[in-house]
């Protein structure tokens, strides 16, 4: 492993996190939120000593290439130390005094999970909820994403990188000009992201609350800075502005790509759009039918204002929540705990298993049904008309074994603190595990959108953040972390 | 498709069905059980008109060829059937007077699952209560099993029919002597079964319970003939012998028929053995730690008895319950659901994942994980030494995402009728599919140890018992009934 190389990068990411709580740091002077500001003055200090070490080891221009293992770890290790200096000015500022709670909070926002150990966010200084909606946003298209946009780099160690980074199973042709390309993403992620900002300023929203809930919704990370949330507004503009949004956001971003050189028809021929849109719709169907049965809403309108809303928040992973789903009939919570594991295409800033997976198992177990009537026969998977790898299959595969056993086994760690039997609790706790995998935010239960997961403790907590990142960065980066042959030296 | 055999066949496994009930037929007559007499003479009435109707239409020996989707496809079909006729004595007797409540009873004792609507056993004839006990005895090794080894049959439709009703994923070399092998494995299970009654009754069991839980045991089934379950004998003895026998039975039988045949080393070596019991300890070491830290029962050997019973019983699949597990802590409730999707041994009366494909699932990851980090590395997956072939693990694979695919389906199902939102009606239902599709019988919340299955609706009731199918024949055969080219003649 190249130490030298990895201390460096990340003096250098450790300048660019410097420059970016330069924002908060002013805003926290302009609000006169002194513990704030000694809270960020503190943290962009610690990012300026690491830039420094990091400048003194630079390697040589030679001497920076990596395996591609140690380049998913290396990702991995970043957002761990990322967080851990993004946690400052929450522990600093004495907002969050734990520094476990504010680095779960940080964790929360870098992998655009929102899951919240905040009860009441209004009495955070406001300059710090920027600071948490900014975190979002930055994680949103992948830190990686990121530095590979605007700093100089080598072809090959990038893509070692971006491979770690880039959710999603297929890493498609947008490699070949990995550079390019990444500022085109950023180009339409910060263009739809202030194109957001206007709408919910036009919809009335004070601009301060439109800048943090648009870098919540464009990286589908769901932090709110009122108490009540979205629903505190009772506007259904912004809720609509806000669906149409949050489903914009987890599209695969390749289709933006397509639509910006003019291949709109064949951008909005994608199997997985497709395949998105009509999970989305049929869950929004059938949830509204339960509730309407139920009558847990006044009307038919009503239902579908609040499904429409929430099923597009827990599908697209961002969880805002306006109704409290966590006293929907059970249909309606296994339908949103379904689309939460779901999550968006791949390519978006979404999380969960991504509908393109969802695509290539359903279609690979189809195939092996249809092998087993006729053995001789050879099909080949096809996604969009292209023949997709048996590597690619192989590994989507693996992909749910390594998902499923993540979910159990966390369920069963942070359940160790629970010891009292209550109704609910095992709702609770595997709910709460499937909102911070698949990067959501509210579960069902007491972590459902008005709870938060202040009760759960230290052990927990660190258990659901390692499952924040693990979700974010599909599981692989956080694994290798642990592997010791990702930190030998290549061959 | 070849009807005239599927309907030979089917009449010849009535005549059986009806030779089996004469057994509870002459005991309802011995008890003066007037209604049940008649429910079990109705049905053995029906039985014999089909018997007839099969040997009518007994096709000539050359045409008794099947395609292997086929054979999947008809084994599915006759456990339906075997089912609907089975479920006759309970309706007409009016111990059970729903059909479709009677017809659940049914599925869950031919697929021994053990799951029941009856709130109170005991006010149902004892008569009745041995079929029942029967059902999941005959159930146990598969029908299929059973008249491969009493009938005369072509061996290449027997293959046909066990591969799909030998559980787990490997069919092994037993294959090669189909007929000899299933009358060893038959004599084995009837020994031990036997073994078991005379153990319980030294254990002071009264002969009747003694022959229906031994039954219940053998079968991994899990059906008391009392209110209280196992735990009204409050006899350590009776628990300690249960529990010896429910591991035994969800054990390879492979591994007795290498023991018979002298192999004893090669036997204890399989690591699907080894590997089971290390599950087993752990999680009773796990499962009693909890219950010790959270004070649930007096002290440890109270924690420790409930334990090794309890989680014996769910991870053999049988379902018997000593304890209420559902007021255990949650990650005890955790734990014991995750075992319970484990179950047993593949090639055992248990239901579940098997351990073997446990094994397979976290061998093959392993395996992924290595290529990622060295790609151009090719490793085998051995299990006892041998190497498993791509296809097996393709197919368990594959296995995985339709078990993962049926949970949450059939959740979403059962849900549609609970209308009301109620803590808890979650983990009821999800735990309710794991119970019923892995053949366990009580699952967490309201059908647990000391619930039952009554209050699901009829609807409920269906999908439930179809999960019980799934569950017992591994999907394949019932998703094969339903697939019109099983049906179609043979090229």
């Amino acid at each position: 492993m190249n130490y030298r190389l990895v201390i460096f990068v990340f003096g250098e990411l450790a300048l660019i996190l410097a420059a970016l709580m330069c924002v908060p740091l002013f805003m926290s002077l302009g609000f006169n939120e002194n513990s704030a500001a000694i809270g960020f003055a503190v943290a962009i200090a610690v990012c300026a000593g690491i830039g420094i070490v990091g400048a003194i080891v630079r390697p040589p221009k030679d001497k920076r290439d990596l395996r591609p293992s140690s380049g998913f770890a290396i990702c991995g290790l970043f957002w761990v130390l990322i967080s851990m200096i993004g946690a400052l000015p929450f522990c600093v500022s004495k907002a969050i005094p734990n520094y476990i709670d504010a680095l779960f909070e940080t964790v929360s926002g870098f992998t655009t999970t929102g899951s919240s150990i905040i009860p009441a966010v209004e009495s955070i200084p406001r300059s710090l909820l920027f600071w948490r909606a900014l975190t979002q946003w930055i994680g949103g298209m992948g830190v990686l994403v990121f530095i590979i946009a605007i700093l100089p780099r080598s072809d090959k160690m990038s893509t070692a990188l971006a491979k770690a980074e880039i959710p999603g199973p297929q890493f498609g042709k947008l490699v070949s000009k990995l550079r390019f390309t990444s500022r085109i993403l950023y180009a339409i992620y910060i263009g739809m992201t202030l194109m957001l900002v206007a709408i919910l300023c036009i919809c009335k929203m004070p601009v301060f609350d439109a800048f943090c809930h648009a870098f919540s919704t464009a990286s589908t990370g769901g932090f709110s800075v009122l108490n009540g949330g979205i629903a505190a507004y009772d506007s259904i503009g912004i809720e609509v502005t806000l669906t149409i949004f949050m489903i914009l956001f987890s599209v695969n971003f390749n289709i933006y790509y397509f639509i910006l050189i003019g291949h709109v028809f064949k951008a909005l021929k994608s199997e997985e759009l497709i395949c998105m849109l009509c999970i989305y719709l049929g869950v929004v169907a059938m949830v509204t039918a339960n509730l309407c049965t139920a009558h847990t809403y006044a009307n038919f309108g009503e239902a579908l204002r609040y499904t429409s809303f929430n099923v597009a928040s827990v599908m697209s992973t961002t969880g805002f929540g306006t109704g409290d789903f966590t006293t929907w009939p059970v249909l309606s919570q296994v339908l949103l705990v379904a689309v939460m594991c779901v999550g968006g295409s791949a390519g978006s800033t979404a999380g969960g298993l991504k509908v393109s997976r969802l695509l290539i198992l359903s279609k690979s177990s189809h195939i092996s049904l249809k092998q087993t009537l006729s053995p001789r026969s050879v099909r080949a998977l096809k996604i969009d008309g292209k023949v997709i790898d048996e590597g690619t299959v192989a590994n989507v595969r693996n992909f749910l074994i390594l998902y499923v056993a993540i979910i159990v086994i966390s369920t069963a760690l942070i359940s160790i603190g629970s010891k009292a039997y209550a109704a609910g609790n095992f709702e609770t706790n595997f709910s709460a595990v499937i909102a911070c995998f698949n990067n959501i935010g509210p579960g069902l239960g007491s972590v459902g959108p008005y709870g938060n997961y202040a009760s759960y403790s230290i052990f927990a907590k660190i258990v659901l953040s390692v499952d924040m990142l693990l979700g974010r960065l599909e599981i692989l980066p956080i694994l290798l972390i642990f592997t010791p042959k990702s930190w030998k030296k290549p061959n």
